[in-house]
């Protein structure tokens, strides 16, 4: 194995799970798969498992490639492989597509077993919680007792969080990346119009658009074009495109004038060719319902009290979704309850963005924290 | 006339213009309308005028009440009447719609008279400077060869700076509050996300829905969302609202949970019930195309050379849309050309709605400044 290479060629796999598994909105699946990718190998006492948590529009392609030719690795490849800063080398890695996601686990695009057709909007409402106990039952299935970490941006970060509260004793590190222990009015307020351009798109049908031979196209789209500008600094934005003219002079009307907005279209158009419209909406409902600290009346010292792992919580100077500030949160709340934690703020210009790109004293904290991880 | 009391009864009137207006597209207005009101008295050799540019959604309706019992006094009325910051005992005040408006003055809303039917779609894109001009020729109608001042906030402040550069013989005083010398990547980003929620929704008809009975609510609705939240500070929105529950608790599911969402859904129907969406469009391509620095190799300090007019410039900590430092430009390039500015930074907590709140520290420095101004 060589260093700084990649993971090669791997392919997705499912794990089907029969016995029920009970949702916080008290709506229970029978059933469920969870589609899922590994790299490296699992030791011997199977101690040196790290389960990755993907964010609103991951899934559980991290790393490598799905065919000689494939043009786009997985979503973390500059992370993950031999040599890299999360070395494959020593650690068996684990990757997942949530509950409710649209990539191979069971969500609304699936087929509900109990009907033949896909669940649609009657798939559940799925949370952090929920997803972290779908995900102690893939660790079950894999036949690991204890995870040696835990990683997570954003909404992967606070995954990371939960395993935290929920599992003390099934994992040893958790680390938090770009991330926050609930959203922020505006956050929410972001979603919100997200969603209300997805649930008013008249081809949403009410999330049954499946059986009306319908996408909500446009909605999805505005979804993205705001999400995208959220993902990125005011700055890494003005650098990138600042007031530049796609065709060098100004033509008067509503089609493209500026690269900012063919950037947004493209984006927007790309993902509303991909990503199911009902998946979104829940994804950004477990980012709204995120707040372990409000059945402690928001003390999150509190919430965290049985909290044993060690963390690394990573924040980026200029991600303004997820602030350092609401970082610097989860880091006092930990130091409260005596933990060890190491925070790093980087700087960096790329945003809520940042957290996926190869800066080097970013990974370079990635990689030292995991080279001291004892497996 | 009494202390800190409104201006009363007002009522709108219309300016008729028959000479072409030459737009900066190239395209021509044969003739246009002008919606408008003024308070207090023009003094008799006329040097006691103040025009008052509006914002995006604004409009002439600036203070006083149309009727005894109007429960909306205009959009300013907190700042201008007898005794009030911008004292109607002293200036002759002028408010008015701008020409594309959607609130008596000429644009897509209104009939074309070389077909009798809406202009719609077909209404020309306007631009700052267009305003501006077309706001001269008021002046004209109005008898006015000078203004006391020319005073806005945010899309209204663009074009107190423009009535700068274009007429600096007519203007000896101009007052840009929470506004900024062109639109940032960010920015643009915003408006094209709020465009595109419009032009595809299906009730759109390439903007000629007045043709089809239709109304783009959908597209205006989720826009308003959207520019509410660039509206307010994060920080504002968290001390409104926070993660407020509107139930107490949580339903799971996508009708309100929170109550950021229920306000935001709440602004959006208001608006989409009331504003013209091809106004909307307009008014964003105005904010986008602002830029008096691009024909001078974007150096602001060299289009601001013929200026002659002093200044006040007026920014608010927490507005994130035109932050302080865009206003410390305006700033700078007004000190280059070695003129009279002073400057305010002003420690508010609303973002950029700030500059239509009655904050007394803001309220004071606009005092003063009037106070100062011979008339």
């Amino acid at each position: 194995m060589s260093e700084n290479s990649s993971v090669g060629i791997v392919a997705p796999q499912i794990a089907h799970f029969n016995s029920p598994l009970t949702l916080k909105s008290g709506q229970v699946l029978p059933q469920f798969n969870l589609m899922y990718e590994t790299y490296g190998e699992l030791n011997a006492d199977k101690s040196n498992a790290v389960l990755i948590c993907h964010a609103l529009s991951g899934h559980h392609h991290v790393a490598g490639k799905h065919h000689e030719d494939d043009k786009n690795p997985g979503w973390w490849d500059n992370l993950i492989g031999p040599g890299k800063p999360l070395d494959t080398n020593k650690f068996f890695v684990i990757g997942l597509n949530n509950l409710g996601g649209c990539h191979g686990s069971s969500g609304p695009l699936s087929t509900n077993p109990d009907t033949d057709r896909p669940w649609g909007a009657s798939f559940p409402i799925l949370t952090v919680e929920d997803w972290v106990n779908s995900q102690a039952r893939l660790a079950d299935f894999l036949g690991i007792k204890q995870l040696a970490a835990v990683l997570g941006g954003s909404l992967g970060g606070m995954q990371a969080l939960q395993w935290s509260i929920a599992y003390p004793e099934r994992m040893r590190h958790a680390l938090v990346i770009a991330s926050a222990p609930n959203l922020t009015a505006q956050n929410i307020a972001f979603n919100e119009v997200a969603r209300q351009a997805i649930i008013t798109d008249p081809e949403f049908y009410e999330g049954d658009y499946y059986n009306h031979g319908a996408v909500p196209r446009r909605g999805l789209r505005i979804a993205r074009m705001l999400g995208h500008i959220t993902y990125l600094s005011d700055d890494a934005m003005g650098a990138k495109f600042g007031r530049k003219l796609r065709d060098g002079n100004i033509k008067y009307g509503f089609d493209v004038e500026f690269e900012m907005e063919s950037y947004l279209r493209y984006q927007g158009d790309k993902f509303a060719g991909e990503f199911d419209a009902n998946t979104y909406l829940r994804m950004t409902r477990a980012l709204d319902y995120f707040d372990p600290a409000f059945e402690h009346g928001g003390d999150l010292s509190a919430a965290l009290a049985k909290v044993t792992a060690d963390f690394l919580v990573v924040s980026f100077t200029s991600d303004w979704r997820f602030s350092p500030a609401r970082s610097r949160e989860i880091v006092k709340a930990l130091l409260d309850n005596e933990l060890s934690v190491s925070y790093a703020e980087v700087t960096a210009a790329h945003g809520h963005d940042a957290f996926l790109m190869p800066d080097a004293h970013y990974h370079n904290i990635m990689r030292a924290y995991f080279a001291k991880i004892e497996v």
